[in-house]
């Protein structure tokens, strides 16, 4: 599969509730696990979701507070258990490691693999990981305590190749890497024919946003904007306002606001406060402002892609 | 209700699964909640069994493995988001204070009620806590660490008074609390009539046993002699008896080798291995032994009563 698969583990907020696990998402990109923040249970939903411990990497985590990390000592053991050899990547905030890695010393001292905490700066938009297909970079976040969302790009691709066009002008197979990558061809004859007659443009990448947990942040439009998919905490209703300042969350209709301001494509929203009993409030809500809303749900799975 | 009523909330073993979740129990005494161990999640579960949290004021942690306690930030961390103010108790080995005093300092700084940790020595048995109608000890058990079980014994109750003996011997109201507690009464006319004449004793105190995790282990036994109900781990099934040895576990036929040397009236098997599918094997090899056994199971109410 090309693009990004979302796996929603956990979109409850801080409190539990017999409906919503805390936060947790998997994003799979061709068959590599990145995992975005680790709330308790996360292990316990990665199991459930039947995703595979062993094609998950990284891990992202958006904030210190409990409800996005506190699975992660149970999670890092589990891996061990399975007998993993492989070194595990967490991004994260400078204080992580601090907190996070006596524990590991205490209950993990027999850890089958190595963990790495890579820490980022999460008050500036920065990338924190990137490999052969895959950029992540940190989206600053307005919350009682440093926060960041993470945005997910897909690398360009290189051209889809014309089998007509290759084989009508005779270009041999050992140009064919040259044209891809941009070069032109040049006949026998001298004739100079661009790499544009020989290909079609590649699907843009595919773009995923997680913005939780924080208040309404216009400073994270530009970082966001025209992203195929956007996860937007909702943690309350709008007539909840005043709590949601308070507590530095957004309501559905903010959400939806930036979700408008920046273009995206579509957006989810979740992180949903203990209180909502009826998540179809914020639904309407967020719709009437965004229709290509949806709500999150455990064991979603969102299939970002460009055919 | 009289006695006790034990809730499972987990029964796994380390290894989270899609059937189980990790250790954790809930013993309920006339509406105050006991918590035996706090798996990953239990706090989930705490919710889904639809147990009130302002009734837990007690928390008793077996032994030191993520698997027993990695659940105890979340829950500290919910309580205070409740608004707790009552003191919340934990009874566990000297290392707990000393690995999750950190993290509630980092993750709950403004805590609205104090967390204590109370020390005991699992090395030897001792008396854990006790209050009016309560007494709980701790067993030790045999594990790759220090490792201790809980007996939970009700304190004896006062014997039941005679209504028709009262009124036939023309017994002032006032004297009745004396012969309650074991006092004779004296007639007007100075004729001593036993205090027996006039109660039935009470039921006697319900007991229940906690014993996991531990390999197979003798000196236990005179410890939880006679208890109505033993849970006891049986990770694995005889057949994996080497294995069991090298992880200090217990295999079914263990476990009930031990309920019917203990002359338990009841036998509760879990924490059960991952590997383990089909769990009707464990209770067969179990029942071979001791046919008062049952399979733990998630959402069990186990009620220990003397009627």
């Amino acid at each position: 599969m090309d693009g990004f698969e979302v796996n929603i583990l956990g979109c409850g907020s801080a409190l539990p509730t017999t409906r919503h696990f805390l936060t947790s998402q998997v994003v799979n990109l061709r068959d590599k696990l990145y995992m975005i923040d680790c709330g308790e249970g996360s292990q316990l939903q990665f199991r459930n979701l039947k995703l595979k411990f062993q094609r998950l990497n990284h891990i992202f985590i958006s904030h210190l507070h409990g409800d996005h990390c506190f699975g992660l000592p149970g999670l890092i053991s589990t891996l061990s258990m399975l007998g993993r050899t492989a070194d595990l990547h967490i991004h994260a905030q400078p204080d992580a490691e601090k907190i996070f890695r006596p524990l590991l010393d205490y209950f993990c001292k027999e850890l089958s693999y190595k963990v790495f905490f890579h820490a980022f700066n999460p008050n500036k938009s920065e990338l924190v990981f990137e490999d052969r297909t895959l950029r992540v970079s940190s989206i600053p976040l307005k919350h009682r305590v440093p926060s960041a969302g993470f945005l997910f790009e897909e690398k360009p691709k290189s051209p889809h190749i014309i089998r007509e066009m290759i084989d009508f002008h005779k270009v041999p197979v050992s140009q064919i890497g040259a044209i891809k990558a941009g070069a032109a061809f040049v006949t026998p004859e001298g004739e100079t024919i661009p790499h544009a007659v020989f290909t079609r443009p590649a699907e843009p990448p595919c773009k995923y946003a997680f913005c939780s947990d924080t208040a309404y942040y216009e400073k994270i439009i530009p970082l966001i904007e025209g992203v195929d998919v956007l996860y937007h905490e909702a943690t309350f209703s709008h007539a909840d306002i005043v709590r949601a300042k308070e507590t530095y969350h957004s309501s559905a209709q903010q959400a939806a606001q930036i979700a408008r301001a920046a273009k995206v494509k579509k957006l989810v929203i979740g992180h949903f406060s203990a209180r909502i009993f009826n998540e179809n409030i914020l639904l309407d809500e967020a719709m009437e402002i965004f229709p290509d809303t949806i709500l999150a749900n455990e064991g979603m799975k969102l299939a970002i892609e460009h055919k």
